[in-house]
């Protein structure tokens, strides 16, 4: 059951948080309508303006390796090669991708505020987030432009969160202050776990002075210990995005500093996505380490939080073993990995259940596991807000090498299968 | 609703299956404890015989490739490099994977049978399905064989095809007849989707007289398109195993008809087990076509057939394209692949849905499909029999080359969770 107390406590502290300086932010709801919308579709989008005061030289931008891009991903990718930028349209329920004359859609609504800023249409990226399939509604988006525009700075960055979500139930914002300024990052997505949505979409604004290259390098770092590491189902959707701008309003900041903060942002964000990611009820944490390279520890935990019988197992509060274990196996197996299954170890909760190639599993230690999962267990029809931060923890010692690496991924509940098959009805 | 008069016909069919000439069978029920067993468990087992009348030469099998062996698969291993073979004693219910002195216990209860039979017990091999960890009953087992060697001949392909089943919900056998001689096929496994059971079994009985190193190839080319095919949820178990028996009672017949014989009958019973899957409410045939190698086709339709998006879409009735796309979008690019996507076409039940990297969609279509995706479902409450032969057929061209292959797989509905999350409790 949803506690309203604890929802209010959640988005008032959301709304504590200021856009860095030199940002200026302002959302808007229209109604709109595609040819592809059946009748009974909802009529409401979010579109979103997430400009710098300046144009910026300092800008960064991660994109799907999805071979099936989007619209926006393939402007974004276009645009990101371009010397500045300076503002950020964002729609949610329409994805735009796939659909006839998608590109040609996503440069217009970005021309329209281009116009309306009176700057450069190159410096302007169109993002969207929603259905596959549908055409974007270029007219009623680009009609609402101009109050977007002159609205600029109203909005906070928790209204973004809030105006950018689809199948999220609660909006999702981070911020950091350091070195006398601050990054914010926004993101939206209940995972890598809907392809049929323009998925996830990361945004960090700053203002601290960082260039260009640092940016670019920083985030990528960060992404690969946080949103490269979490699976919700193992999809990687059409338009999974994440940028970084920087209004450089701030000091310069050296750039462990600068990386430190935004990876550990970026991970906190990635774990607000598999809190919050479809029918979760847990919230895996599993840390390989022993493996020989970061990859194989990678693909090692990926095997594990991907398996759908341990994620079914993980929901049903089922300590079992033999899965992670048999998932650690196929993975090994198939990958030619010379795994030595007596030299495997497996922690959960620091209980360690299986070594020297057997389990060590019992009536108490079962009962001690069951009683675990419960406490890390979440309620999926509690909504508006994360119920609370615990992670399944389990550990993994491969005894190969001494590389390390640590993966979040969610369970497999009935809602997430209600959520899936219904969706579009 | 489970139709009684199905059920008998289906029964009826499989009890007219004869074993080839040149093999005994004969199987049991006995009670068992363990001690990793819950009091509330069951405590039933089936222990089942199957036997050549004199010791062969003509044997061979293929087994998981899973890097945690069971310690069965161990023991046939070995065993199956030998000169000669003549009996396979089989258990359901304890997988004796992961349990302590598991080998031993395997050698132990196969030297029963070889006492009893009078015969070296290198000859033997002993096979487990059911729950991983738990300690085979070494003394129940043995003290049940010199029945089982005393019944030999009494049991028919259909008793032994139900009495190895776990969570399957019928018994699966075929048969063919060829050049006046038979094979029988016997299958257990509700799918590679069981990595808690020893899951899939496959014996192949013939009384045609092959040769080793000719059976040997034949299975391992059947084993490619019909079991190596299949995927009900990307997990493979400890415990796969299928094993080919030749009598040499009837004549030798040629290597492809006898392979395209074998290739036949284990592609019928691969579709058994998919269909015959967890919770499955659709099999999903995907026939991948233009694809650079035969691995990139499987691979391809792997993707399509364990995407738990497309999975929940297809058990929702739901024909949602874009969930297919994406994922062969998210394949090609996580691969390396360069997939050409304006050139991809994707057929559903004959209906193009997908070309020149759009959707061909529209509500008359939407309306056909999901027409269409109702007429191949299945209701998972029916249980006992098989409820229909239709599959969901889906024809992608990848548009890069001459290979193809296909794949099936099943979606994912509640039921699916519900068994594997309640599984041990």
């Amino acid at each position: 059951m949803t506690d309203l107390g604890a929802e209010a406590a959640y988005n008032r502290q959301l709304e504590g948080r200021s856009p860095p300086r030199g940002f200026l932010l302002s959302t808007a709801s229209i109604r709109f309508a595609s040819p592809e919308r059946p009748a009974t579709a909802p009529r409401a989008m979010n579109v979103s303006l997430l400009a710098t005061e300046r144009p910026t030289e300092s800008f960064a931008g991660v994109l799907t390796k999805n071979r099936f891009r989007g619209a926006p991903v393939e402007l974004a990718a276009e645009r990101l090669a371009g010397a500045k930028l300076q503002a950020i349209l964002v729609n949610n329920k329409v994805a735009n991708v796939g659909a006839p004359g998608g590109l040609d859609a996503a440069k217009a609504v970005a021309a329209a505020v281009a116009n309306a800023m009176v700057i450069d249409q190159a410096r302007v990226l169109s993002v969207s987030t929603g259905i596959i399939g549908w055409r974007l509604p270029v007219l009623e988006i680009s009609a609402a432009v101009p109050d977007l525009v002159t609205c600029l700075g109203e909005a906070r960055p928790a209204d973004i969160a809030r105006a950018i979500m689809t199948t999220d139930s609660y909006p999702k914002v981070r911020s950091v202050e350091v070195a006398g300024g601050s990054i914010v990052g926004i993101v939206k997505g209940a995972g890598m776990i809907e392809p049929n949505m323009g998925t996830m979409l990361a945004f960090f604004l700053t203002d601290l002075a960082v260039e260009r290259d640092v940016l670019s390098r920083c985030l990528r770092r960060s992404v690969e210990t946080s949103f490269n590491a979490i699976s919700v189902d193992g999809d990687q959707s059409t338009s999974d995005m994440a940028l970084v701008l920087s209004s450089g309003a701030a000091e310069p900041v050296a750039e462990t500093v600068f990386q430190a903060a935004l990876t550990g942002l970026a991970e906190g964000l990635a774990e607000d996505i598999v809190r919050n990611g479809e029918g979760a009820c847990h919230v895996l944490r599993v840390a390989v380490s022993g493996a020989a390279t970061v990859e194989a520890a990678r693909a090692a935990g990926k095997a594990i939080v991907n398996s759908p019988l341990v994620k079914t197992a993980v929901f049903g509060n089922d300590p079992n073993v033999g899965r992670i274990v048999a998932a650690l196996g196929d993975w090994a197996g198939n990958n030619g990995i010379d795994l030595d299954i007596e030299r495997v170890a497996v922690v959960i909760g620091g209980v360690t259940v299986f070594e020297q190639g057997r389990f060590r599993l019992g009536g108490e230690v079962e009962d001690r596991l069951a009683d675990y999962l419960r406490r890390t267990s979440m309620d999926p029809s509690v909504r508006g807000y994360p119920q609370h931060d615990r992670c399944l923890d389990l550990a993994i010692d491969l005894a190969m090498g001494d590389a390390s690496f640590r993966v979040l991924g969610a369970d497999l509940s009935y809602e997430y299968v209600r959520e899936n098959a219904d969706y579009r009805t």
